[in-house]
């Protein structure tokens, strides 16, 4: 486990940029309150507000700090303490005020917006989210060392096989190489669709079964109250088991799906396969910065269409609009890989590439590989075997 | 694994009483998004909407189904949908409309409320977390057989153990356990300061370390990002291991906390720990319908003074003002056992009780217990030894 903290240089540039973004959006001052995005700021996480403005250093009012200990800390007991300590220190207070209205409830943002009274409010959640999707350079090692991590825990895979096992039975063994290996468990996602548990492993037909979550495959899952993911079918031969557990061995995560087979597969499984494969290498050999992330996904698409497996491609009876996904803090960070993107592909950006397909029957096929975009190109993080490996 | 779905009267049970509180809060209706309270409702989750009006039947807005089938489903592909399709129902528009807004996003309730133009908003999170403090006959069932698994778990702790290992070790394997026992993993907690993975095992000193995190005690946690729990402390001869993992076997949780030794302990801490159950049986002999939840807190407050053990009371550079708390859905539901609680106790409560004390160089000492509360008064759900355990 990486328990180190980011150097001071790596959290000025992001307080730079998040300062940058503001003045972009005519922000006056930045409310943070959400855990991520503290630790973003901080590299720790304590019970309280991040205040930035301007130019100047940040404030730190802190309400409950955990191990947190820094000179620029001002223990409050609620966030009514704020403005007048704000104005003890000479500090103006905002006319327009950034606030996280994506991720603090309505009653929180309210209350926020009461007490300082704001001519307008503009979206923090958004600024955050723009500023982590281009990741640092003390960031891209975090991420390196769980690519590494993650890699290793999926060489254990075919060592914590046994015939009969259901795909619980099989994730269980899994989720504790997993924490052996140094996952911090905790998943973290971006939004309230996201409940899952340390990953997904699909055998046979539960491939195919519709979640209500955001996730690129579904699943019925363990229990009616978590529909998504494993759901205690047993492993048949002739099915394919896909793997695509988190890859949480620091804050910074990484994400990588793999498929097994028990047995031989049909012939259209390892076709599909190789198509997957083939839109792997077509990203690897035209990604770099200016890509644009709709063009991903639609020559995805294009790719899947000539292959006769669109009706497969991300799902059967309900199919994913992306291929893939900006990760690090969060496993669905900016950018997307779907038609309606405006981004392009830009230097430091961490993205996992999903293009997956769904047989009746068998199960899914394909494989996620987890890039970062260098000036040269892309680097590929999540080395391990790519071909379906037989149980 | 209980895969059984809430039979229809259960869930008329819920609706009615939910359908009260509107009433009582003069709300015409409500639009329940978030997936515990649609859980709750229908014994299934959806993305989409729950929409409750007066004594009417639910009418469900369904943007992505997962596995959910039911006739009163309509169809939508945005809540912007709603409006029309309810007038098309001959169903009037709400004038004061509940919606959660203390789960909701600031920009999710604003949408909303921009749709629906009430005149009045009322806070749905509040009456949701009321209606769910009175569990119903099914809901019991459910946590009887929650409890019995999260026993089922802790006999097997002792033959877990391994001299050398750390807090963090000892957990992964009890993890494990869990999930063989059918632990759906993902541990849901009210609120944005409860991240947590499956629970908390402390040991020496870091059982004292404060957390920024609302549970009851803290820990340094396995890495920065996420402060709360074990922290890979090397369990050692003379100190306290105290497991407070998460009874998730169904949607409904129990809540338990018992204390294993490495070697013997300071008299100090088999007396703290006495203490901690006296606190118990004070409860169990005076808990009743009626009991207020302020009065439990004040008379183990008192109990801890006359012991002398203040200082170490529910932590020590950071103590918590809560002794227990009713647990269901999630690990923090209403009543909260604190000085300042308005609530008493009420048949169908299910309540938490946690008195600790936290021992510099030794650990954390002291019981928890899952009570419902009937008729007759309180029936203990967490079997399992009470004495603290050698390893």
């Amino acid at each position: 486990m990486n328990l180190s903290f980011p150097p001071s240089e790596d959290l000025l540039i992001r307080r730079t940029r998040i300062q940058h973004l503001l003045k972009e959006q005519n922000a006056d001052a930045c409310l943070v309150s959400s855990f991520v995005n503290i630790y973003y700021l901080t590299g720790h996480v304590f019970d309280g507000y991040v205040y930035i403005s301007g130019k100047d250093d940040l404030v730190y009012f802190v309400r409950k700090p955990g191990i947190f200990v820094d000179e620029k800390s001002i223990p409050i007991r609620k966030p009514e303490d704020i403005p007048s300590l704000l104005k003890e220190r000479q500090m103006d207070l905002p006319q327009s005020l950034a606030l996280e209205t994506d991720h603090l409830t309505y009653n929180e943002c309210i209350r926020l917006q009461t007490l300082f009274n704001p001519e307008k409010t503009i979206n923090a959640t958004q600024i955050f989210r723009r500023s982590r999707m281009i990741k640092t350079p003390w960031e891209q090692e975090q991420i390196r060392y769980a690519a590494k991590q993650h890699s290793a825990v999926y060489k254990k895979i075919l060592s914590l096989f046994k015939p009969g096992m259901t795909d619980l039975d099989f994730q269980y063994e899994i989720e504790r190489v997993m924490r052996q290996h140094g996952s911090i468990g905790v998943f973290r996602a971006f939004g309230n669709n996201m409940d899952i548990f340390m990953g997904s492993v699909l055998t046979g037909d539960n491939a195919g079964v519709p979640s209500p979550c955001d996730f690129a495959l579904g699943g019925a899952g363990p229990h009616p109250c978590l529909p998504i993911g494993a759901n205690g079918s047993l492993i048949k031969p002739g099915k394919s088991v896909m793997f695509d557990m988190a890859g949480n061995f620091t804050a910074y995560m990484t994400d990588m799906s793999r498929v097994f087979s028990y047995g031989i597969l049909p012939d259209k499984a390892y076709e599909a396969h190789q198509v997957s494969i083939d839109m792997h290498n077509w990203l690897i050999e035209n990604g770099k910065p200016g890509l644009s992330c709709a063009e991903i996904y639609n020559h995805s698409l294009k790719m899947a269409n000539e292959a006769g497996l669109s009706a497969n491609f991300m799902g059967t009876t309900q199919q994913a609009k992306f291929v893939g996904h900006g990760v690090g803090i969060e496993v669905n960070e900016w950018p997307v890989l779907m038609g309606r993107s405006k981004d392009v592909l830009q230097t430091g950006m961490l993205i996992a590439y999903e293009p997956k397909f769904v047989l009746p029957e068998t199960g899914a096929v394909g494989i996620e590989n987890t890039y970062l975009v260098t000036e040269n190109g892309l680097e590929k993080l999540t080395i391990f075997e790519e071909a379906i490996v037989p149980l």
